[in-house]
């Protein structure tokens, strides 16, 4: 080694053990955390984020800058010791020293929105990786769209043993491979340490056999060595296709006497293993404090952004004023200055024009008129495309040899696709929607959850919603997930009635920029309730009075969701018949009815009248509209394989059995 | 080819074909299915069950069996098909021609429990595999705990593209691997086409490589050779690890215009494509008529089980009583004869001698007794065993050179974890329990709804159950989880307050034997409310009086589960000491309160009374007690990071604003 060679060896090492300092100590302070993964990764991370990455901790939302995913979030002080030392503003030493506390932005797992430079929550493993194959994609679409001197980013990720056994994490892996997203590099804490002990307890995977079956570039070092880490990243980033870097780490490097042991995983290392782990690594330096020359080191890792960043922003200032305009505006979320116009005349003619359709079709209806007006919404469906209907006339699939489609064919991965999802959204520039059978959001649900939980619109189409669907049977037949998703904080579910109802819940999906959307759709035709144009858009309220009582002051008030609304209209005009005033409210979203003011509330709902809902799934949640006395219609078993016109009968949701429990309340 | 071997042929042809017909006229009639799958795999399927499952008609729960599961279960007509053939009592032609319709039992997707011979539902892919995993490790824990004689039978799992792409196949196969469950066989129906066309659309796996990673034996053969498909049989019998067939087959064989195509995959042939299928098959027999010899030949394969069951029979005959009284009782479903006692002379204990746990340390302590009493319980914990407190003192680990243990590590695969219990309650001879943080029922979803639609009794021991876990953040605090299993049909959701309801919700757990339970425990301390010992087990209807009001007539009723019950044991005294007449009602399972007489409802929770509930989860469905004026106090948002008493107080669970909004309504 030659003296240069030396003195950088030193400094690295300082570099790294800065990083293992400020978790321990942090996690220490705490008396809370996981210092294990972070200090066993501070080398990879160290020679990743100063001769790697490119980020500008001035400019954190820069579009081009490379992505960094902590996949196993628990490690999260490795992070937030990287943001600190490399110059983020949003990242003070007094939030380090804040580690778990309120308030704090040191979260025990990386928050998306919580501190610049965090690019998404992790914490429930596997879909940071999963996650990351969208925001490599949008890498690409995005060179597709505007260029590649724009768009040419990297997305690195940690990811521990725990991601790499989840199954997302498979079919996240099999798509990178096959759409050859060449861009993704992914570090594997190879430590051989889970919680319950050994690895080797859990697992006897070949590794790298299973990454090279799904057509991945993989590559094996000792991740304590520097140089070895930097040829690698350098031969991962020449690859042509996504490349692993299983990285051989002891866990808690440093502490001598708990280093390779799950001891270290997610627990202090407590006073006196610190003491012992400070001497053995050469750390002098007190707590939360870093030596002049190591931050000035690390600084200096962070400072070279700026060059790369201000040399992309003249790239970007010579596009075209037409490319920069749409880019721009997809970046910032907002629609078209004429989508809105579009969707009301498109409305107008529906209304005007009634159609029976099943609410999966009028979606498509209403996606033609959406695709075509904006060029940020990115479609697909986890191999139902046809029964979802996500595929719009001109849309073309996004292949690994053509990123410029605007549709992914995401294979028979829900959650992949809706964590992808979730990677396209956090990537910016594009609104994602995906489709699949509603039973199906089970498979999902995790990534839903990120999703809201990290505000990320993310639309979810999600067909043959009920009973209705038929012969496929119980398996595929959705009961409680209705209500299990509006249980779900910062979703909005949406279950529209008629093709009206359709066009203007996806209005609302694409305005809500902090909100995922669940489309709650139909297999079956429904006819058209909405036959007046209102220019208001209605389902905006979450709940409405589509039908008013003949008197206009009802005794009855039935509330009803999408295909079961024309089931309540039946049951109306049956009461009606027999003189008592009856109001049918349609309900497509309660999400959106809760926030709605309590005059609003009650002047829908009012006081004194008999209530009842039908829908057909299960009952959970309706009280909260009906009360203690209230009338409550759906299904709270398991459905059944039949035509779907028997299961309704067989399961009792008709009007005939809604107006014989109304009129034993009257 | 001799002229026997001819023969052989023409009749294995025949018998193929055969399935063929019933599927494609089966499905035409009721004009809805999946012809496809059937008619590709049915020379596999013929091969297997002429020539290798032990089955016997007669005795369809023979505890030795062969297995057989439709992963791929929207091929459902070829599992009715193979069941009418040989001769099951449950599947009649009658049943055949009822395809898909209500109340029979050939529903669109095979169903458990609707005829014998049907080892699981399957419909929701990659689960028939990754339940087939636990029917495989019950086959050798049975083998160690009774001998091999006993317990030595084969798991065959047909499976398809779409299983194979679903992310819990990796969990499966990768705990296939490192258990080397070597009586696993895998034909993979390797037609290279999905819903939306070619799979080449949406994957590039090498797949023989990623299960050789995964540690499979593993082959690939033309699936239309019947030779072929009978020695790779008999080769995978023959290897000591899990084995993959990968049968090159085309989708809708024999159909001329359409086979090797995605029409054939989900939709009827059509009665034109119909008589070109005959044709070309050479198949003259009528619609539902199955020609004299064929019939005669597949009778046979089903008649060559009576020999085999018997022979098992003497085997089980010549156990020792006591192996064999314990065998018996196990798979039987009771529990011991001293149980219950146990259990009770537990709860004494606990209610003299009060602790202060957290309810998963009340869990672990429950389980002892439970471990101590049941040989049938089979533990584990997605690598969380210290933190979900699963594992009791002398249980051994199960691992792949000795299956007399009773833990399992499961490693970090919630899915395939719960998938593996319903393997192995369906096995019969087990209770499964698993563990992992509550959050995570969310990856684990799909299969705890499979469970409760199989009427299994698995037990899943889910810890950390609110913001009281604390420190690790919004990621890991379940908030609408409560709600959203509460939604599910089927399923018993516990959250017991204390050391003794948590024992007396394992007991009813253990007692359900038709229904999965959740128990959802604390990680924080609780004081111990039941201090007095009751011989009845209060939890068993779902809610009850804890604390009655001063008076014995209560102006205000506040419910509370779990960690909550202690706050609004609190509001009640800062209640009653300002004269306010108030009860506490414990409701460890809203489940099982909602199942008693309106009567028992009503007196616990009086008219006219101000009703509260309190949970650190989402309010969503307390409106059901409370109704339309009710107070509940809850969280409708997400977490955060902080110390869980900084989180209750932040979040306004408290006994102050318990009693502050009580107090506004009185």
């Amino acid at each position: 080694m030659s003296d240069t060679e030396l003195l950088e060896n030193e400094m690295h090492n300082k570099m790294a053990n800065a990083i293992r300092a400020l978790s321990m100590d942090a996690i220490q302070k705490s008396n809370s955390g996981h210092p294990g993964m972070p200090m066993g990764m501070a080398d990879v991370a160290t020679v990743l984020f100063s001769k790697f990455m490119r980020f500008d901790p001035q400019w954190p939302e820069w579009p081009n800058r490379d992505r960094f995913v902590l996949s196993a979030g628990h490690g999260s002080m490795l992070i937030y010791s990287l943001l600190h030392l490399t110059g983020y503003d949003g990242m003070t030493m007094e939030d380090i020293k804040n580690f778990r506390q309120l308030h704090s932005p040191t979260a025990g797992h990386p928050e998306f929105g919580e501190a610049p430079g965090i690019e998404m929550t992790t914490g429930p493993l596997g879909q940071g990786l999963a996650t990351s194959v969208g925001m490599a994609l949008g890498e690409r679409l995005e060179a597709a769209r505007t260029g590649s001197d724009i768009s040419d980013h990297h997305t690195y990720i940690i990811a521990g043993d725990g991601c790499l056994m989840e199954g997302v994490s498979q079919e996240a892996i099999s798509m990178a491979g096959h759409l050859k997203l060449s861009k993704m590099v992914l570090l594997w804490d190879d430590n051989s340490i889970c919680i319950d002990g050994d690895t080797g307890m859990t697992t006897s995977e070949d590794m790298r056999g299973r990454f090279e079956a799904a057509g991945w570039h993989v590559q094996a070092i000792d991740g304590h060595d520097p140089e070895a880490i930097e040829v690698a990243i350098k031969l991962a980033k020449e690859a042509d296709q996504p490349s692993l870097i299983a990285c051989k780490t002891t866990i808690g490097y440093g502490a001598p006497n708990k280093q390779g042991t799950s001891s270290t995983h997610g627990a202090p290392l407590g006073e006196e293993e610190i003491a012992l782990t400070r001497e053995a690594l050469g750390w002098e330096a007190e707590p939360f404090v870093i030596p002049d020359d190591v931050q000035e080191a690390w600084r200096e890792a962070g400072q070279n952004g700026a060059t790369l960043s201000a040399a992309w922003k003249e790239k970007y200032n010579a596009l075209s004023s037409d490319v920069k305009a749409d880019y721009d505006r997809r970046l910032s979320g907002d629609l078209t200055a004429t989508f809105d116009d579009a969707m009301g005349a498109y409305k107008a003619k529906i209304a005007a024009e009634p159609v029976k359709v099943a609410t999966r079709k009028a979606s498509q209806m209403a996606l033609e008129v959406v695709n075509a007006e904006l060029t940020e919404t990115v479609g697909g469906s986890a191999d139902l495309t046809g029964s979802n209907l996500t595929l719009t006339s001109g849309m073309k699939a996004v292949t690994a040899d053509d990123f410029s489609g605007s549709y992914m064919y995401y294979g028979i991965r829900e959650f992949g696709m809706c964590a992808a999802m979730n990677g396209l959204a956090l990537h910016g520039g594009f609104k994602p929607y995906g489709g699949t059978f509603m039973v199906f959001t089970d498979y999902a649900r995790p990534a839903i959850r990120l999703a809201a939980l990290m505000k990320q619109q993310a639309i979810y189409v999600m067909t043959h919603d009920s009973i209705g669907l038929g012969e496929d049977g119980p398996t595929h037949q959705p009961v409680e997930h209705l209500a299990s998703l509006r249980a779900m904080p910062n979703v909005n579910v949406f279950r529209p009635c008629d093709a009206i109802e359709t066009a203007e819940c996806w209005q609302l999906a694409l305005h809500a920029t902090e909100t995922p959307s669940i489309l709650s759709l139909s297999r079956q035709g429904v006819i058209q309730q909405r036959t007046t144009h209102n220019t208001e858009n209605l389902c905006g309220k979450g709940g409405y009075i589509l039908h008013e009582a003949s008197s206009g002051n009802p005794k009855v008030v039935i509330m009803a969701s999408g295909t079961e609304v024309e089931i309540a209209a039946a049951a109306q005009q049956a009461l009606e018949a027999e003189g008592t005033p009856t109001r049918v409210v349609s309900m497509p979203s309660t999400d959106l009815f809760d926030r709605q003011s309590a005059e609003y509330r009650a002047s829908v709902l009012p006081e004194g009248t008999v209530k009842a809902s039908i829908e057909a799934a299960s009952t959970y949640g309706w009280c909260k509209y009906t009360g203690l006395d209230g009338i409550n219609i759906g299904l709270d078993s398991f459905g059944a394989s039949a035509p779907a016109s028997d299961l309704y009968k067989y399961f009792g949701i008709t009007s005939d059995a809604l107006v014989a429990a109304v009129k034993e309340k009257l």
